[in-house]
């Protein structure tokens, strides 16, 4: 509420909803929104058929143009640098699984973006894409709002710190999970995944893991099924552990 | 030589050929290079089979991704900002105009970049996309060097100023030369192309043109046929004058 009360004295014209709103913004870039208004876009359907004073569609097409453009450049200057191996058609590669339609719906499910939208169609009649074109219009907004270093803030928070694993996409680690229990074998440590419902404010289902090793919680993750939240909080473990469980 | 005393006075490592490659480097971004060492990489051809340290090959492929990358989002972004009728297909559509092959091909040759080229097969062994490649990986050279917003700038001045034109890509605009002659004929002016031949150093055929309107020069152009240099002229007279000409 604390955050909510600092809006409330800094502008008078934030309406209550809108407040709300900026807060669940500014909790999912992990910075502050100057301009509201371009996220209120990027999650505005065309079947709103709203028009700006000129005419123009309001809807957030045209920000999911801008962000995937945003995202195919913060992401190919993070490979250029992170594979120095790698040439020209591995970094293309490597991109394109990043940025896949499946992995971009993901990352939308994830972070709950629905929940935002508006529009005059039932949200249960979108098709997976959605997630997808609705987190690439978010990038969009970012990059209008704040800018590019933003953009790459935003990028590295959400997508490359949680997802981008360059053994993995390489196909070298085909499961987390199964490293970290194979290690736990050999270490003759005691492991434990213990699983939970955390649904969305909106109904939707989430599962919560909590990865223990010798009763103590290494890493938590969440996601939309039992299997991939295992799957991250087996990821995170690793990496918390890496220099140990690399040495094995 | 004003500017290559100033490099000597400040780093005395530089020799006099390091010194010619700066002040080429810096006349075509517009600005001052930080690290030579990228752009020298930028024009280096994988014949010359170079190593790193690490044993990773230096050529300037990887840059070229990294180039290709930036030169997608700063287009989608002029894009985006002035076409506010266009929905995403359009903006799809025009950025592939703007860094189509054969585009990126023409402002290579326009630097005429090729003369920095570093190779063991006769640069009259490549084929027409080396120029567009170079150009990209410069992009990626200037990124690395000095970050996005220089990458911007130079896409500004080098690409979208004299190259993109909206009217002109969605093809309400044919040749700019018809709309100069039109114009004067209307007017009662007096127009003179001329031409002459203003070649390269390394010997590639370059055409200049001045064009006059009521004997005042208006434009000049350079480019490597002579209709070409005489439509880009045309353009700029055009955007000179388009106040004038807009009216009629």
């Amino acid at each position: 509420m604390s955050i909510l009360k600092k809006i409330f004295t800094k502008s008078r014209s934030l309406n209550l909803e809108d407040g709300i709103f900026f807060d669940s913004i500014q909790a999912i870039l992990g910075f502050a929104p100057k301009n509201l208004d371009h996220y209120k876009k990027a999650f505005t359907h065309r079947s709103t058929s709203k028009l700006n004073s000129e005419g123009h569609p309001i809807n957030y097409e045209r920000l999911e143009f801008l962000g995937d453009a945003m995202l195919s450049s913060v992401i190919a200057a993070h490979l250029f640098n992170k594979a120095p191996h790698g040439d020209e058609g591995y970094l293309t590669k490597m991109r394109s699984k990043i940025v896949s339609r499946e992995h971009l719906n993901e990352l939308g499910k994830d972070l709950n973006l629905i929940r935002f939208i508006e529009s005059k169609v039932p949200v249960q009649h979108f098709g997976e894409n959605i997630h997808g074109n609705i987190f690439e219009s978010l990038i969009g907004a970012i990059y209008l709002d704040r800018g590019y270093i933003y953009c790459e803030k935003f990028i590295q928070k959400r997508v490359i710190i949680p997802y981008v694993d360059i053994s993995r996409l390489e196909g070298k680690v085909i499961s987390y999970k199964s490293l970290v229990i194979e290690w736990c074998q050999k270490e003759k440590k005691v492991f434990h995944y213990d699983i939970f419902e955390d649904n969305g404010i909106d109904g939707t289902r989430f599962f919560g893991v909590k990865l223990s090793i010798d009763g103590k919680v290494i890493a938590k993750a969440r996601a939309t099924s039992k299997k991939k939240a295992e799957e991250k909080a087996s990821q995170r473990t690793y990496f918390a552990l890496q220099e140990k469980m690399d040495k094995k």
